[in-house]
């Protein structure tokens, strides 16, 4: 638990939430610092991805995570276990994180020292995808199991996302999911989408996802 | 599409919702028609249980839904297949049904023809257990690739719910999900919870679920 910092939300929702988190992205952009916001439903997968991304960028890329949840620290607790700063971001009661949440996150962790900060942000696919968190990209995942109709009942989380991840793709045999579709679906509301479908369980997928990623963190620890 | 009424969501969220969601109970009761809502993530599995759920009750009860969703319309047109009244209530960006968004939609049905309306709730595992519908009786779905830990995470939505679902049971080989931890962590936050492991796609469990929820309807429509 001494690892995991606990920071409780209790503010008030801000009026200028964009104006915010858009102060938040140029305050980060100087620091050399990529932040990306991780969204998806309860059990979509967010931290095993997120495990599995730490776990191959960890020897080249300073990393921190940002846990957000209603409650609990499992999530915190788990991802602490690789050695990496976390901050547990726990919004009592509310659905989403906002800039000024992220911002507070982020008051806890040495910004100089880091390359990389993730954000998992609450499972849901509805309230995260209405509030710019200050990330410089936002990643959605849709796991297979919750089905390919997904972009068309949740619209506005396929349309903020900039990488629509399609998780559990080891399942897909034993789910009605037609990746082509879903994809069709996605774009057809955000044609610059960017898709990769994976396994976070096979590791199947994971290095377009990573290359991705790395393309964005602007320089390279082992090289400098 | 004719056989689906639309109910677009415009209002303020009443302060009062509570005291509304009272009435409403009350109302129904009187009428002798039960009210369920059905609550759970995105791809928990809510529209294949209303289905199974519709078709093994039809010849019994006169049934009608209430699909609650942000945006779209294809759980409805699915649902209407089933030749039973549907009301699609599209909340237009709210994470949630409420009362006063029960009762609109009531509105549209004919209640002394009625012994069982459902309300498919939008896909959330955190905002819909804020607000009470006026049902009787709230179920949730947990569907097994969601993972075993979502009690700890969401509470409050199993501290709502009567009746929670384990869906897509027949999964459960391929995921790590253990339904007695998932029981026990559900029933330390609400030790009535009746819990209920499924599948609609293999029908077993169906049975007891459907046990439960026929105990609640007060006459049999062959029976009279």
């Amino acid at each position: 638990m001494d690892r995991i910092r606990l920071i409780d939300v209790n503010e008030e929702i801000l009026a200028d939430n964009a104006g915010l988190a858009d102060r938040l992205r140029d305050r980060l952009a100087q620091e050399n610092v990529f932040l990306l916001n991780l969204m998806g439903s309860p059990g979509a997968g967010k931290t095993s991805l997120l495990l599995k991304t730490i776990e191959a960028l960890n020897d080249r890329f300073n990393i921190a995570v940002i846990e957000a949840d209603i409650d609990a620290m499992v999530d915190a607790e788990t991802v602490a276990e690789l050695n990496v700063p976390v901050v547990q971001l726990r919004t009592g009661g509310f659905c989403h994180v906002d800039a000024n949440m992220t911002e507070k996150a982020l008051e806890s962790l040495d910004l100089e020292a880091l390359d990389l900060v993730i954000l998992e942000n609450v499972g849901n696919l509805v309230c995260p995808a209405e509030f710019d968190t200050g990330a410089m990209k936002n990643a959605a995942l849709l796991s297979v199991p919750e089905g390919d109709d997904k972009p068309l009942k949740y619209p506005l989380m396929f349309t903020v996302a900039d990488a629509l991840i399609f998780s559990k793709m080891d399942c897909i045999e034993m789910f009605d999911f037609d990746v082509t579709r879903a994809t069709e679906r996605a774009r057809a509301l955000n044609p610059d989408l960017q898709v990769f479908p994976l396994s976070s369980s096979t590791s199947q997928g994971l290095d377009s996802w990573l290359d991705w990623l790395t393309a964005f963190l602007s320089h390279d620890s082992t090289c400098e």
